[in-house]
């Protein structure tokens, strides 16, 4: 038992005098001030695995809506384990005719996956302004360079589901089409800046519940 | 002049043993591979002050076309100096009613400063999807954050010019309407994942010259 | 038409001056030098869109081994799309009883989600020293943070299969069974370096190939 | 209008359930802690347009001092919104005869445009110790590697103004004389660290007001 | 006299706004919030030179325990001023027939520099499982890249010591014994994950103290 | 050894498919280009131990010159291991009344331990212009900021030795009076930008070699 002891020697001199150290993790403590790095880190002693596990993408979004999709996201929003380590995960539910429309992450590449159905996906270049398309089965994976346009649409006759991995802990999203239509943007400004028609912003507004 | 002798050892001692050292700048080689990074480096002895400087954007820009406007840069593949240092800059140009159109930078953050008549930009955010709108005069500065949609529009009387910078050497630009109607982005994968009526859809494409 | 002619000097006056850009992305090309960042970028002529998407995690790991599970791996060396975007997945399959051994990924965090079966998963901090243990079902979630030590068990009657993904392009993955036995590393370094007995030293040697 | 209570739905499973997300920028808040990333960030409900703007650099820095210029910065200090971005401006005001004394900027590369006059720029590699001169004029572009000994000098018979531009939103700025002769750095160890005469470093002192 | 309160004009403009900026450093502020970045930092007006200076690595660490052995370290959890810099530093003593036994850090690649003694040192990489050992005289340096299991051990008939710097403030320390064996780690999974003896795991959790 | 076989099964699996992959480290293969993340990478197969371990420190440098003094680097230049790892190190040996003269580091902050005789060393802040002085004594430790000037002078009646550790494998080393005076730096723009009087310019540059 000395041994114990004298090992114990060891430990306690690399690691007793720390002041609250999160040397290995930094989980989210939602109460505390918030910086470009991410949220404050939870005291170690209240520290769960709970923290580490999200469980809330076991359960289908719900794609009973107009774009008949659903992005559930554990970012470090939710999921406060992922916090300041540069990565987090999303969970895609697309029905049959399903789209996640044109959008972006201004945070983060995107690596997806294929778990359930076909998904027919595609993002556009930024240099050379190329489209690249592909439809993709169960087990395929597609990556989505950081920052540039992109979307997935169900491409099969069932309900399709991915999960969706960012390079972020917080990768946002950004869609066209509340960016544009779905805020008090002032309509002749969407039309000089993106060459829509009138009617067609207004009309989109009205879809959105946009102003403007 | 012993004493350049002597110091010279020093100095020698530090330096003399670089295998091709790069360690103040890496200037764009543009003959060799090019990495995640950036552009290889140039040797040390090719370099020159010139490689440091660039008089591209001391002439307008050609503002006769349809947006009255124009974009010079001068990021790494334009400018060797800045590859790798994280930094770079252009040059916008905008006639009267001339207009940048909606646009992102995968890469990086900018800043705008006005340096002749007034510009009103704007940017969306992602999370809370507000557009933050403000117009310019000369000596102003606006930042853009990282990957989000912004524009900015002429919004006086005669030509503005701003130099906008960049947290990257490479900060990327996809334009929204290049990206949808200036390829051969398919119609009906345009239209599904942006809710755009057909009609509208190909108008665009027959201005920018899309197909599909 | 003029339109497009005069859109198409915009768009020149940006895109045109490229030495092969690589703002968007860099597909990693096999055949040039890699440096700490990553592979050397394909010139983008070359690129399609199969660089972006990986069909090899659609088909089971053969789990048909000692430790009845399977590692199939889409990091940057098998997957080019990836490189430099600080990303990469990963497809872990786990018979029954099927165990991933102790290991680290000196480069990344992990983020798991189960997508059949159960899995038992768990890590332990460095700074307290604490192991973090959990269940796993269906849709659930865990991260594990970067460098260290981790582990997954299949915790039920039937397969699993779960997707990793990485904060990295090239996490790396270190077996602590492999470092210590699976090599010429020294037995008597072994023992010293670990305190284990030269019986069990030399056992595990013999089973995993193990010399010296 | 169905429409926009479905999609409404999407939106909020995407949003709704941040604690104060902050995932495409962190506007400063300058009352809580800082850290080293940056400041805090301001709850975004508190976030104006005005965060994003910053105005004080459209009015000439006073020169009627003894080096005849002037530095105004836009860093994270005073403009709030460029923090945790990663970019921030500064103007230069140089009456003629005006200097921008040698100087450093610990934490960021450095590119300028001359918007008036004519200036004289310069840094010095530290690898081969080449000095890089070069005189521009409105409109040129000069890059200054991270760290290294640089100056700006009127070159003309005017007043000259640049916009310098910075990779990091906090560079930090130290001028060598005010580092040596404008605080209490013992004369006897500036002189033994620097090989200055003490008559020399006696008389800065005298000027710049330094003790010691 | 003049010209000191002309040039402290120049000095003013520049620095005088500050809300407390911390461009230079980020002395740790213990008592404050800690973030994925490090701690918050102190009051540039309460930093003091002792805040950049450590004295513990002067005295020997105690190695009179079960290795013969001591970890001093010096990171930012004991040595404020290293906060946030990318760096930090620890001592190694190493009595005759002392061993640091295998472990990783898991945020920081390690250099070794042996001052007193010799010492034999090794890593196994991962990607190959290549065992490099070395056996390290007085001056003689070793690197340990970034996450992969390591180990030093003196070398010959005199204690050694060592100074070991990491490229992180907050390297973390995981000594894969006390992972595995000096916690509340399952028997039954330790032998599970690790192919160890059941024997064995209790025989190394009755000398270090694990349970379970 | 069906077991050898089975487990190898699982080890080529993850391991089999590499394009030379480095993920481990990227030891410098100082024929190929050079990045700005670093040089590029050694062929796995021809690293060896050696190039891990660097023995250029064991011996003295040279303090034979005019300052007394040597600084000897194990950079990426010299020491291939630590190419892209963020760290190296350097040994000086200052003789009695030795200097190492003002300088930064551009590319990194630093750490230094004493571990022979009594050093007098400092730096100053840029924000506040304030002087850090400390004279230490055997091992302790002093941490110097990332781009600040500094200086060590031997302060005692011996020989001094310290490690000084980097937090980049390419810190850079700016002496400000090399910088100045030991190049082809016009007189005029020294005396300029610095105050300096011609005399001492024209002295120093005599000492040092400098021309123009």
């Amino acid at each position: 038992m000395l041994y114990i002891f004298l090992l114990a020697l060891l430990f306690l001199s690399i690691s007793s005098l720390s002041h609250g150290s999160v040397q290995d993790f930094c989980v989210a403590d939602y109460t505390a001030p918030v910086g470009p790095a991410g949220y404050s880190c939870k005291k170690p002693a209240g520290v769960t695995v709970d923290d580490f596990v999200y469980t809330g993408l076991g359960v289908p979004g719900d794609t009973s809506n107009l774009i008949k999709a659903a992005v559930t996201p554990a970012f470090d929003t939710q999921f406060p384990g992922v916090n300041g380590l540069g990565i987090s995960i999303a969970r895609l539910d697309l029905a049959v005719d399903g789209v996640i429309p044109l959008h972006i992450h201004p945070g983060a590449s995107e690596v997806l996956v294929v778990v359930e159905g076909t998904i027919c996906a595609g993002f556009i270049s930024a240099a050379a302004n190329v489209v690249y398309l592909k439809t993709l089965n169960k087990g395929d994976v597609m990556v989505f360079p950081q920052g540039l346009l992109h979307f997935q649409v169900n491409g099969g006759e069932s309900t399709s589901i991915a999960f969706v991995s960012f390079s972020s802990a917080n990768p946002g999203l950004q869609i066209v089409d509340f960016a544009l239509f779905a805020n008090d943007f002032p309509s002749e400004l969407v039309e000089k800046t993106t060459f829509l028609d009138d009617a067609q912003v207004k009309k989109l507004k009205g879809v959105l519940g946009g102003t403007g």
